[in-house]
């Protein structure tokens, strides 16, 4: 698979247009910072990784297309207000600005490739904590999308499973269709199909049972957040799947990039969990499921606590809480 | 709400068309035998206890209608193969065949009738029991649909939750949608909405998340059997909510006819898990979900381990399992 976002000398960003997977497979060209912005916010492309590269590629874009480099990356900045990692790559881009516009470039491909690397770090990282806990031929649930798609390529929890079918370690993946935007149905089955990995799709509902029934080895999710405490904030639906491998005694196995990690938050407890539209539950591809007039209650995440997680993966370090590791008591070790 | 299903002189069967619903709210007159057959075939009457009604009202209708009564109450029977009680309410009523139409007819009625009081029963022990254990203002929780629909009217779960909301002793439900057919989100939001009940709808993901911010009372749910040892076979999903309530230190409540209870059946272990077409899950109103190609993991139902559940509701009596009850030790009581 291509990177999910690149650069183009051209110049141009260019990016996989996720509104159209998994039924068609379309690149977009942004020639200019108002296209780059346009894709954003119809979520052609989305990721906390990949909204980073957007930005700092973006700022490369301005410097060279754009006749007001300077309200352009503005603009771009604020394109998702809640996307904090966008923000994060425009500023980190934007810091070169006065080296001019190749130091600029220069910083946006370093951090598209830092992200690669972590990544790959993870995967490798991740691989061999799966076949240690649950050996050569698992069948991993996953849930949501944690793939390629939400990084440049490879992912997190995703990027592991795909890592262990290149090595002849997995079995099979079962992807949760993670209600209500169906990530897992639309994206991660793309992308597993893509990479030829053996999968199935569950309902959201079916996970706990499958790990009941002895139908599955391990979970492993991502993480938007993870608290100092160990808690792990992650799509909406991840909690139930945690209280399913505990109940199973199977591992849950959460993997994020480092900076993922918040030591300024204590614990799940102190995290405002947002809630989106309620149309996303009511309405599939624009049509009403449930009688007009119905309300939904649609939080985005919920809070694993850290007592069902079996471990965290980095891309620099495997914490085992189940072994009585901590977060600050597992120092740093190298990018692989 | 008129009965789900009844008797209509003229002579015919008149059931409500569940298909239809939410967005439109037909009544089928179906009169003659091959009629109902279809409805029944295309989902337009669903639910056990609904579908016994229907096999004993089909038979009453097949005496007064049909050129070869024998060959239609034949037909009806096999019209869902898996729909036990749909051949239990034909035998009951064929048994009276000899007597002639009227005797069949009267006992078709009786079943109707035993049905309702059986409903309104469930309703009376059970809201007793949630007032009991939670209070007069609380949020419940349900999963699939257990309301008049399923039944002639009344129901089981969502019976009790209405009879709470009527004696004014109910704040809120939250009906889980029930992926992969949405069963909470079309037929339990429109009953809902009819009983003039609160309501909200939730992914079925947010259940156990819902339950750890404090924001669910107790779960009740319906069941379509129920294990000698106490375990409780449901919807699938029914599990991931139970062991977010036990985890939050909620009631888990499952409330069924007395029928449903099966001693015969030791344990949950003991139960086939029946796997239903992928597609209910891939595609949605059509229109696919996931990839080309993709393969689902379907089942139907899953199983509740007594463990987790707080207590049963029948037609006959209340069994504390969390309290040290079990189905041998609780004698049956009045109707009531």
């Amino acid at each position: 698979m291509a990177y999910t976002i690149d650069w183009s000398g051209d110049p141009a960003v260019v990016l996989i247009d996720q509104t159209a997977l998994p039924q068609r497979e379309e690149y977009l060209r942004c020639e200019t910072v108002p296209e780059l912005i346009a894709a954003i916010r119809r979520l052609a492309v989305r990721g906390a990784p990949a909204l980073g590269v957007a930005g700092a590629l973006g700022v490369a874009l301005a410097m060279r297309t754009s006749a007001d480099p300077a309200a352009d990356i503005a603009a771009l900045r604020a394109a998702r207000p809640t996307a904090v990692n966008l923000a994060w790559g425009v500023d980190r881009a934007a810091a070169l600005v006065p080296g001019g516009s190749d130091a600029v470039l220069a910083e946006a491909l370093a951090i598209r490739d830092e992200d690669v690397a972590s990544s790959a770090s993870m995967a490798a990282y991740g691989s061999e904590l799966v076949t240690e806990l649950v050996g050569g031929d698992p069948v991993l649930l996953t849930h949501c999308n944690t793939g390629g798609l939400a990084c440049v390529t490879g992912g997190t929890a995703l990027g592991v499973a795909i890592a262990l079918h290149r090595a002849g370690r997995l079995r099979e993946v079962i992807a949760s269709e993670t209600r209500p935007l169906l990530q897992g149905a639309r994206l991660t089955a793309w992308e597993l199909g893509r990479a030829g990995v053996p999968y199935r799709i569950a309902a959201d509902g079916a996970g706990p049972s499958l790990m009941a029934r002895g139908l599955v080895d391990a979970v492993i999710v991502g993480a938007d957040r993870i608290c100092a405490n160990g808690d792990v904030v992650n799509k909406i639906g991840t909690y139930a799947h945690a209280l399913g491998a505990a109940r199973a005694g199977i591992p849950f196995l959460v993997v994020a990039p480092e900076s993922t990690v918040d030591p300024r938050t204590a614990c799940g407890a102190d995290v405002h969990i947002e809630d989106r539209p309620g149309a996303e539950v009511l309405e599939l591809a624009g049509s009403p499921i449930a009688p007009a007039g119905s309300v939904a209650v649609n939080p985005a995440f919920d809070v694993t606590p850290a007592d069902l997680v079996t471990a965290i993966v980095t891309d620099r370090r495997v914490i085992q809480l189940s072994r009585g590791g901590n977060l600050p008591g597992v120092p740093l070790g190298r990018l692989r």
